[in-house]
């Protein structure tokens, strides 16, 4: 049972007292980008109530309190995941009704109206200054139903795929808040990839898809040359959005071998504005889906010892039509019945070269599908590559992303009893391609 | 013919006053990361010349002095190619022995002594806080070679290849500067692909190789969802170094399929301390190598106004042998012999999808390699896949690099009566792999 607060939390909200995410927002009147929480219909400025002694019993803050102070949540997260823990739990001991420190906030009115405002009415900004972005292919549905459709059922799941977490190095460049308007590419494709002469043209992407994923926040962890075993690995992670990694299907199809996704990726990935710490969803870890059948055991450094390596996480996509501005449920999953790989084993695998993470550094987990066909995380999996439409609200349908489509992933764990666990929207409209390039074209 | 400077400058100076490259150095008795070139045998700060009106005479930097100030470049950078290009030819201007400015330090001895220390007193740092790294594949013999041994002769160089400057994102968090020990990664590697059930097996790296390359550093230049006409592009570019692509093959040829290179590329980048500014390079701008016959002509969005895309920029590896100590020329060959894709291009080609470049993102230019043995610019390739060993100086052969081993990657344009353009090396020793990882095993 999530303890009730003094503030009015409505018992369906996303923002429970068990929740307690942090990200970045200005708040009205000021353009200070600022380290901020969300309860019930409240944005909670943690900087201006740093300032004025609020983690004054949490003697983990004790000369730390300027990372409360920082225009991203970097500085906060290299502190690392116990103190951010710390934090949330304080702010949980501030915010519930019977709080043991009354005078640090709920009577003190005066500093609830500088600290506390409307969520409506801030706005909400990228959470850190993200240098590593590394994209992984931990959705086995997905990664079999893309193979099968990429090259055929045979070669469908390659024979790597099980014996390690796999990915790509990202581009953190376009990594945009959710909210951002994402334009439609142009790109260089192929139209018959068969024909024994490729002739590719330029014209903007035909086939724009969406990618239903977790995204990771890491604490940062290992030095250079220095790797983070897979069971300490929990340590350093800080915390979860929702990411889109929208994808230009036709792109990536001419481009990705062998240097797998580049352009068909670099132009756009939508993350949530909030980040769900990664102590709130520890009430909801359960086991992960059925690895495949693997005559060759893990290797001992991607080797866990809990099995609840994945979270009772309810997922959602739904698309609004730019045409008719209908609503649409296109995906509903769980992430436990989708990811085979947990993000300690990316961790665990991403650092054992010696690969450095630093504080901020993203780690997105793949596209998450079930087994059915509303459960798919994506279009190409959804229509089968293009060639089977779905049917949308409103009497349309869709085969790939049309211009004016907007994109939402929803997330949540829990429910009224525990408290809701929300992510926030990652949102995103299709705006149409740029009528022509700066090359003129 | 370069012009003579007040300081002694060797003729055989690979800073001559022809090149005046930046660069972040820490100066003799102080921890401060300051902007410095080198000319002859000396570092100067800028950051120190800059704050006593050095710069007096350059309208262009009137309210940006504190760019000098910063403990990288990347502010500077940020200001543009034409604003970096004015610092250098004043800079020039200042040195050279018929200076118009002969009291700013020429005759100033005070100022000089607080400005110039001998390059042996100074230690270099990496010159940017780079967030974007995108490795080429720009070298197309290097692509014929590699593609050949990983998939054999006829599926060597892909269809897309001859269209497009393919690239994959690389990793930021592990470049390090020239000096900087690596340690030979841990990897999953599996011994007989060939086999019917693949047996991945957790060792150190057995097939450590080097990749010669050229990285190229750009100002930024587009907002999200613009892009950077191929024509337009030169403006961008900050300034060129040496790239050493570390490789571990037997890591990367299990996990790149279909994916990419992962682990066994982000361990461990190496480049060289000082950017040589694109101006520097501009008269010894040449044709490159003679493209494949392409059927297809280049999409007008990657057709360049001029063919002089490519450097007349002697290349070279050494290999001194940690058993041995001798050294060896490895690789001797030339920019002009071996990239078929410009830089322009390949910034034409990555924004094109509206991507944005930041100041200090980092583009590399794919391993260049000429067509004879002693030109090619990794192991792989001169040892066949580890099938040829090469000799040595001192009785030695390699077919990979082994522990103790140090790579030093060197380049020079010029010579005596132009003024030698040297970029300093990129050099790295390999350290061993750790006795054990993290994880126990």
């Amino acid at each position: 049972m999530a303890p009730a607060s003094w503030l009015d939390v409505a018992t369906d909200s996303r923002f429970s007292l068990a929740n307690i995410p942090f990200g970045i927002a200005t708040f009205p009147g000021s353009s200070k980008r600022v380290v901020t929480t969300a309860i019930g219909e409240y944005a909670f400025n943690l900087s201006v109530f740093a300032s004025n002694n609020g983690f004054v019993h949490v003697a983990e803050t004790q000369g730390q309190l300027e990372a409360f102070n920082e225009p991203t949540l970097n500085a906060l997260a290299s502190l690392g995941r116990r103190f951010c823990g710390a934090v949330r739990r304080s702010i949980q001991d501030i915010l519930k009704f019977d709080t043991p420190h009354p005078d640090l906030l709920k009577n003190n009115h005066d500093l609830q109206r500088r600290c506390l405002s409307p969520l409506a009415e801030v706005q909400l900004h990228l959470p850190f200054e993200i240098s590593g972005f590394s994209d992984f292919y931990g959705g086995m549905n997905h990664a079999y139903n893309a193979g099968a459709l990429f090259r055929g059922q045979n070669g469908a799941l390659l024979p790597n795929y099980v014996h390690l977490p796999m990915a790509y190095h990202g581009r953190s460049s376009s990594i945009f808040v959710s909210g951002t308007p994402v334009r439609r590419p142009w790109g260089q494709i192929v139209e018959d990839l068969r024909a024994t002469e490729k002739k590719p043209i330029f014209v903007p992407c035909r086939t724009m898809d969406f990618e239903l994923e977790l995204g990771c926040f890491v604490c940062g962890g290992n030095a250079p040359f220095d790797s983070i075993p897979v069971d300490a690995a929990e340590e350093y992670i800080f915390g979860y959005v929702l990411l889109n990694d929208w994808s230009a299907r036709d792109v990536q199809r001419w481009e990705y071998v062998p240097l797998g996704p580049f352009n068909g990726k670099n132009f756009a990935t939508t993350i949530s504005a909030w980040v769900v710490l990664a102590d709130a969803l520890e009430p909801f870890r359960k086991p992960g889906m059925q690895r495949p059948p693997n005559s060759t055991p893990l290797l001992p450094y991607l080797q866990e010892r809990r099995d609840d390596f994945s979270f009772d996480l309810n997922l959602e996509v739904e698309l609004v039509s730019g045409a008719t501005k209908h609503k649409s449920t296109l995906c509903s999953t769980n992430a436990a019945d989708g990811l085979v790989w947990s993000f300690p084993q990316m961790l665990a695998h991403h650092t054992v070269t010696g690969c450095p993470m630093k504080a901020g550094d993203l780690l997105g987990s793949g596209t998450i599908s079930g087994l059915t066909t509303s459960s798919l995380g994506c279009l190409l999996e959804q229509t089968l590559n293009g060639t089977q439409p779905i049917q949308l609200e409103g009497q349309e349908q869709r085969t790939w992303l049309e211009d004016g489509d907007e994109v939402i992933l929803k997330a949540w764990a829990g429910d009224k009893s525990t408290g809701y666990i929300g992510f926030g929207d990652a949102a995103g409209v299709l705006l149409p391609a740029h009528k022509q390039t700066a090359s003129g074209t």
